[in-house]
């Protein structure tokens, strides 16, 4: 990967003509099945981007799960910097949202007096908050096909992405095919350094591209980081099945450990959940014991009297396996 | 109410100077046990002057019920016009939200580079969406605790707080006690024409005067509105027992129609609820009929498949006897 | 006007069925020569809702008076509340911006991943910072044809703008026939106690009403206050004529005392600035002096180490004479 | 530099553990004089951050240049993201405003009802769209001074804060020591590929933090660039001197064309602001005939007839020597 920088062509990406950028956005927009892809530095602005160029008119709504990526870990961002109305639905354990709860949010247009405008949902997958757990295509088809009916955009959160494609067996490309957009990020299961694709039509890459100058993301040679994200994609969604069966051998390792409980059948993919049922001890004391013990672990502030230890990147075996872990006080 | 308005004595309240909105202003905030007061021309500019004061530095985050006003019929203004991200908790049926779920929605200050900041708890006295129903002076005490606990501010949405403080019959000052700012609305229930006056400190009514004057919220010679106000502060609160005593009769007849059915020991002040169980007939069908026999009504778009009705203002009796109703397809 | 609102048929405003409302919005829509119009409460709230409406996509631009109320007034809501970009534009002594200045502030298209989008142009006229000059029809038209080249809208803030059809002799609906939209405030010259209306298209006026909702600024029986602001409308037009005659004498009257200079030739409407040029007192000694006599002036933070003062409203003679009148120490 | 990145050492920035950007930001921390820095993807992200967490609270404004980039050529960020109002003052040709004209433009706090507050002023240094021109220390302590007086921040812009200090003659801690931040771009003059730093105090540093993360500009092995960074930091900046002379060299050169005019004397680093005199020809033909010989130029969308060609990164001579040239038809 290091290589591929080193003799990465670069050249200014500010005015989209650097061609290691181009090459990444392609490709990665070819393997997602939609017209154009751009470079963004994060997964936090692959998401933001995305759902401010939907909702690009003042008085936007954006339907999306309460314990979705979006809502929960990204600052507020849609809200705080693009004002855009939040409107949560309730998040199932499987990282769905009830079909029926989504169409009840969506706003009467006749009651557009008092209501925002609905232009969007989001859906998340695989749902890191619910430990992984990927959404089927025919969920996700389902969701299309109610926004269509509403004249409303979809957007995927595919950060993992690769790991659901991998772990329900279907084409990437088949399973985001509902999808107006999709955020790919490279720098997670992928082991990119750095970085994220977002993919779409035509016309919402150039507003993107736009939008993405305006936050201050456009770079110059950036080619040098997409020549390592290219490596990424083109060498590690292979790795990810052998991650995934890793996290089930770890899953039921933990579960058979006293004083853990880990729901070894909720683990689809690289993330594994695992509860603190002993009230002797607790995930701080967890994540102190894997450190001295030369387990990298990170921890995260989360909800109050929670304390949680999530290890990411958590090099668990070698190299490009990485597994996500969060332990949790019961 | 109209001879007030034709005798009040007026001045420039972009200034501040104008006397009668001065008396008002004063009045709601002596009886609301606040320090100061301010008048403005809705409910929704209330609430919104007020969140927007609490929440005035970018990145903050406000919890409120997912079925209140603020969150379901204000247009989304605290995030498209304040840049306020809404973190949403399940209003239950009687329009608490659970202790527990409002201090897991707060935010861990250890997280800041993922979360926005909590700054705010919004309630809702009478709640609305949920039929008028009462938060009790110990539920709105142990909100009141829990946002002091965590360094946060509560506000009151109490567009319809006299009912509720005469339906509990606690003094409307104890019941507000715990609250840092109240919107208090007197064309609603107390049948002014215009306005709603919120209540708070002196700093906080500051900050609001300045932000009422951004939203373009500051007038000239209100005071001949406020006049009106007064008066319907003066003389209707003590009406609004028998609108609940009405209420309750309504609701007890529209119960035993055969296809409606009412949950008449919900109705706790001066909504009702109706739900349409008979196949046959609909929401959209007794709005139309009623009008026909001169009731007037006014119709609301709302969720998805729940066409519904609300009459508001609705003239059930004679003058300031206002019920609100809402009819709901089953 | 107290006698019209004790006497004016209302309703609820928020549904768009209050009749005098209605009445009034019409009437000024008519006589400005536009389609329709809308009650605001102020004049801030007029601007604020004509410039939102006209911008209101992510990353718009609106080219402004360097001087204008807008820019120096409106505590920057367009900014700060409607996320639009202002580029402020020289303002000369007259009011107008050159031409050649505003086409050059336009944004090359070509431009956009470094620009914001130009979607609108002010105009103040008369214009309260230059004194209360007018812009003449030839130029208000040129600036017209300059928008609708590059396909932008013009907006007029027409605070004053029955002062500046008077004073010019030009038919107000000729006056502003270029514009896309008027705010047109009803309480400064008029002498209403509260209001202004914006008139536009009716696609314009429809989103204006869902903004005006949004800010707060949606009023049940607002009608009573539409009342009296008809009477202004109605009966106070003509009395313009004599403000700018008693104007030109108080002027020439304050040019004569010693220490006093008005460039009496530059007072067209009903606004006069005086400068204090006598190093030996300052326009708040001079403002101390005239409240102790009886007439009441009313001062306003201005720029740095100029003080200044506004009486607004001035009641110079007796009930709708309304001079304006700025000292500025020189 | 690339071989910089190959080895670099690299972990999480996200979560601030990221050594060799940890050691950049200390590096231009140390450099500048400053307490702590911040690396950022881009200059416009430096700047936007840097206003936004001075301006933190609704209702702020900005001073900053009419000609500068921040105003010019960053999408209107801070207003469309970040509902900052910018109140521009006229920039001179040396890319000064007057002190008198920043001191008139700080709003008085008594009008805070009609005003935004002012928080910040923003200056350029040296000043790109004056053609590089240098603010001089003296000038810069001035306006610190004025800052200070009025309870304002000083930011200064400093893309190419290092061409001025070579160009002054002024050590880069010295010329910025007034400023509460600076925004150092490292990929300008200095050639890297990618990003810049932000400097000031802590406590500035943590809120700047937060909010490139809420931007998405918070990237996880980000090491790998700051590498590069950090050798275009330690070698390029000594090479800007020669820089200066090669463009000195090229401005007389140019001048000498008949047909072309160069303020030779306004060439005070490596920018060159070319005037296109004979009206047969015409900027985009000169770029055209430049690109036919090799040298590769940019064009860039500007003021309305006025068709500009920049060359950004021109590599007139070899390597890192770097000028910038804007030829202007007139």
């Amino acid at each position: 990967m290091r290589a591929a920088m080193a003799t990465a062509e670069v050249d200014d990406d500010v005015l989209g003509v650097d061609p290691t950028a181009f090459r990444l956005e392609s490709e990665v927009a070819e393997i997602m099945g939609k017209e154009a892809g751009l470079f963004v530095l994060s997964g936090t602005m692959g998401n933001l981007v995305s759902v401010l160029v939907h909702c690009d008119t003042r008085g936007s709504e954006v339907i999306l799960g309460d314990n979705s990526h979006i809502h929960i870990y990204e600052n507020g961002g849609i809200a705080t910097i693009g004002g855009v109305h939040p409107r949560p639905v309730k998040n199932n354990e499987d990282g769905t949202m009830d079909i029926d709860s989504i169409e009840a949010a969506i706003r009467d247009p006749r009651g557009e007096l008092l209501y925002p405008t609905t232009r969007l949902i989001c859906l998340e997958n695989s749902h890191a908050n619910s430990g992984g757990r990927c959404l089927s295509v025919e969920y996700t088809d389902r969701v299309g096909e109610l926004a269509k009916k509403h004249g409303l955009k979809l957007h995927v959160d595919g950060a993992r992405i690769f790991n659901a494609s991998v772990a329900l067996g279907v084409p990437v490309n088949r399973l985001v095919q509902a999808a107006d957009s999709v955020s790919v990020c490279l720098s997670k299961g992928l082991g990119a350094p750095v970085g994220s694709v977002i993919v779409g039509s035509k016309s919402f890459i150039a507003k993107a591209r736009i939008l993405r100058k305006t936050l201050g993301g456009g770079t110059r040679q950036v080619g040098l980081i997409c020549a390592a994200a290219f490596v990424a994609l083109k060498e590690n969604v292979e790795k990810l099945e052998g991650d995934h069966r890793k996290a089930k051998i770890l899953a039921e390792g933990l579960n058979q450990i006293k004083g853990l409980k880990v729901d070894v059948a909720a683990v689809e993919t690289n993330i594994i959940n695992v509860d603190i049922v002993d009230s002797k001890f607790t995930a701080e004391q967890l994540h102190k014991h894997l450190e001295e013990h030369g387990v990298l672990v990170m921890s995260k502030g989360q909800f109050r009297s929670v304390f949680s230890i999530v290890n990411h990147p958590f090099r668990f075996a070698r190299k490009w396996t990485k597994l996500e872990f969060v332990a949790r006080t019961k």
